[in-house]
């Protein structure tokens, strides 16, 4: 008797090396260099939807050649049974050595029960632990009582627009009972939580010029205004003193923080603060007072600076006064924000601010997503609090994470329900250089996820 | 019978063959893999010297294998008559297509009477006139009536640390009677000018940290304070609303405008304004209101950003939260403000403002000059205005330059007088793209040597 638990123990050895040969693809979706890349890691992923049984795979081609869809479907528990849509992605960010790497950061390397690779856990783990759940189920003697499709995106670090425009083409591909997005992290490795906000997003390039050329900083310095000076006087403008956007318009929607979030958020602070102390471990906390660590990295909008560059900024010195300079802005936004409106306000606000000495143009990455909010008591919830119960041993807390999901969105159109299960830690740094996943987490959420598909085809079917 | 001036012009094209040679070679003093460029020319313009006649030349090799100094004499007139220093820099700034270059920047490109190549006008066409000047008088059958040492240095763009040390320890080597320091910009083609004061320069990097890594803005934005928001922040403070520098301490030594200087200045006004409709461009003129132009950019102590980085700038969006950001700021300094203690009110007041939420650290790139002034009636000064009359037909003005040639300063130590001879144009867009030489300034700059050798030995004898 075979049945996917007791398969996905057998079969972890085999698991682990399937999954270091998905994390050396250099899926970076936002570099377009790495698209044949990303073409290869898709094909890959077909052809092992395809090995491990499913009845349909298939590579979507997007747009313009930009990075595909993976779609696989089994509909083995026959039309009357319920759907679950999984959806991960499979893109990474960008990363070399010098950003700080320790080791290469697309060669898989496991030290102290760690792995570190960019993708690692952002999103690849989440990519391989539903396949290989899914695997063990279909291997399995008792095969699932609910239909199940794998939905893998390309390019979730560089907008989603292609998907949402294909969900909003094809509703019918993706169309599920519950919709359970795999990405994110976890509080703690013996702490499971379920996410039950996520932040929206919305990003906008900031270029300042003012002179036509580069020019010699001694000849013409104190006749000019330096776009660097003037950049950074915009920029310095954005925040008060208390970490607060002061973006007029800024916060007119923003949902306020209630009674029952501040209860199931006070349980998640210890478990955040200890969290920020081992991975950001700045010489202070910074941000709005009147708002506790989880609410402020979850329940409040933000306005962050991911870039900036202008004038010199190699070896040595140039004694330039530059053209240009240009920042990179991304503002996380909360439920009720309309991410078009929120863009808008910032970029009337810089506008009102630049001074008339300097010319200011903006640039829009077309990346824009709102947040979510989820239904703490639904069913779909409800199953996935069994899940990780059962592959952890230990209830999970419920939380809002600062991070933003576009898709989450998307699925609530086409799907009754949807549900985030994460699976990674947040000192996983995601992002960041030696991103890692803790490899209990792993092997954990395969067990979760064939949990999940097993309590939802006997509650729901 | 040849005299130097007929000689001159019978051999202008071969001159401006060699001149471009010397352009080929990427003398970028601030960047060390290019040590064996600045290696290579400074033999070649050794051997120039000893083929065009002078009695020794020497590349004298700086510690650390950093850019040599090339020094030549001409002991012909004999120990009884003076001697005159000639100082130019053959080292130049970094330059790339990327920059905005409509040209290769270190292939000369000739068009509509301007040479385009980085170090076209900074300062090869110093080096280049004046050596031209000097074959053409030891060609010529009656030779010079002054002793000549030409002195060609190598590292003047990063800092000019090693003459500095060289003049020190040997001060008879460059020991003269009257230093020519040749560098800089004139007004404008057809209206010659001396300049009778230079701003000093310091300079320092500024490192502003936060979290130990980079982090995922989602996950932890709103929670740290953002290393480049914290650096705008403290840029921003460090002017006021009407350009003037808002460091404590900052102009406690600085020598006041005088009427003099009001009175010279502003014959200078008018073209400088054209200079800068025609170079700056910029939506308005900025900086202090109380000042003209020209003391704005010659009397005026400013703080210049030249440089920033944080995060990530290249193509698409990448969602972070840097570990750090920097700037590279340098002050241009005005008589009597030491450059020491400048640099230290702009540390100490940075320590000051900066956020408890963020680490700074300085770095200091050594680039330390005090401004000049020099005496507008003396010999020299009226010799160097003969010359140009002489080579342009047209008398000089008097200005005060807003670049830093810190070798003036120290050739005031070994020699009885200094002036400063400029066959620039501020058109020509030292240290930017397309640096440029309008070329009827390379010949009229040889003649012009050639006379103020004459005056000299005439006047002197």
């Amino acid at each position: 008797m075979t049945n996917p638990y007791t398969y996905a123990k057998a079969n972890q050895e085999r698991f682990l090396e399937e999954y270091q040969e998905l994390l050396r693809i250099r899926t970076i979706s936002t570099q377009p260099r790495h698209a044949d890349d990303v073409a290869r890691a898709a094909e890959w992923l077909r052809a092992m939807m395809l090995r491990i049984g499913m009845d349909s795979a298939e590579v979507i081609l997007m747009p313009e050649g930009r990075c595909p869809l993976v779609l696989g479907e089994w509909r083995g528990a026959g039309a009357g049974a319920p759907t679950v849509l999984i959806y991960c992605h499979y893109d990474v960010q960008p990363a070399e050595v010098a950003d700080g790497w320790d080791t290469e950061p697309f060669e898989p390397t496991i030290k102290d029960g760690r792995l570190y690779c960019r993708g690692a856990v952002d999103s690849k783990l989440h990519v391989m632990a539903n396949l290989k759940a899914v695997e063990s189920w279909l291997a399995a003697d008792e095969k699932p009582k609910v239909n199940i499709k794998v939905v893998l995106e390309g390019e979730e670090e560089s907008g989603s627009e292609n998907i949402n425009a294909f969900i909003a083409r094809h509703p019918e591909r993706l169309a599920a009972d519950i919709a359970v997005i795999s990405d994110g992290a976890i509080l703690a490795p013996e702490q499971p939580s379920l996410t039950y906000g996520l932040r929206g997003v919305t990003a906008l390039e900031l270029h300042v010029s003012a002179p036509v050329s580069d020019l010699h900083s001694g000849h013409w310095g104190g006749s000019v205004h330096n776009p660097i000076q003037a950049l950074s006087e915009i920029l310095a403008q954005l925040h008060d003193e208390n970490g607060t956007v002061t973006v007029p318009g800024f916060y007119d929607d923003v949902e306020p923080v209630t009674a029952q979030d501040r209860a199931l958020l006070e349980k998640v602070e210890p478990y955040m603060q200890a969290e920020w102390n081992d991975v950001v471990d700045a010489p202070a906390v910074w941000g709005e007072a009147e708002y506790i660590l989880p609410e402020r990295l979850g329940a409040r909008p933000t306005l962050e600076i991911n870039g900036i560059h202008g004038g010199y900024a190699g070896p040595g010195m140039k004694t330039v006064l530059p053209a240009r300079a240009f920042a990179k802005i991304t503002c996380r936004l909360v439920p009720r924000q309309d991410p078009d409106r929120a863009l808008n306000c910032v970029v009337e606000h810089i506008k009102r601010i630049a001074p008339e000495t300097v010319k200011v143009d903006f640039q829009f990455g077309g990346m824009g997503a709102a947040a979510v909010l989820l239904d703490v008591d639904g069913p779909a919830m409800s199953a996935a609090a069994a899940a990780y119960t059962y592959a952890w041993g230990v209830e999970p807390v419920f939380e809002r994470a600062g991070g933003s999901v576009p898709i989450t969105f998307e699925c609530m159109k086409v799907a009754k329900e949807v549900v985030i299960m994460s699976y990674g830690l947040k000192s996983g740094r995601a992002h960041g250089p030696n991103e890692n996943v803790y490899l209990g987490n792993f092997y954990k959420g395969i067990q979760s996820t064939i949990k999940f598909i097993d309590v939802v085809g006997e509650g729901l079917a």
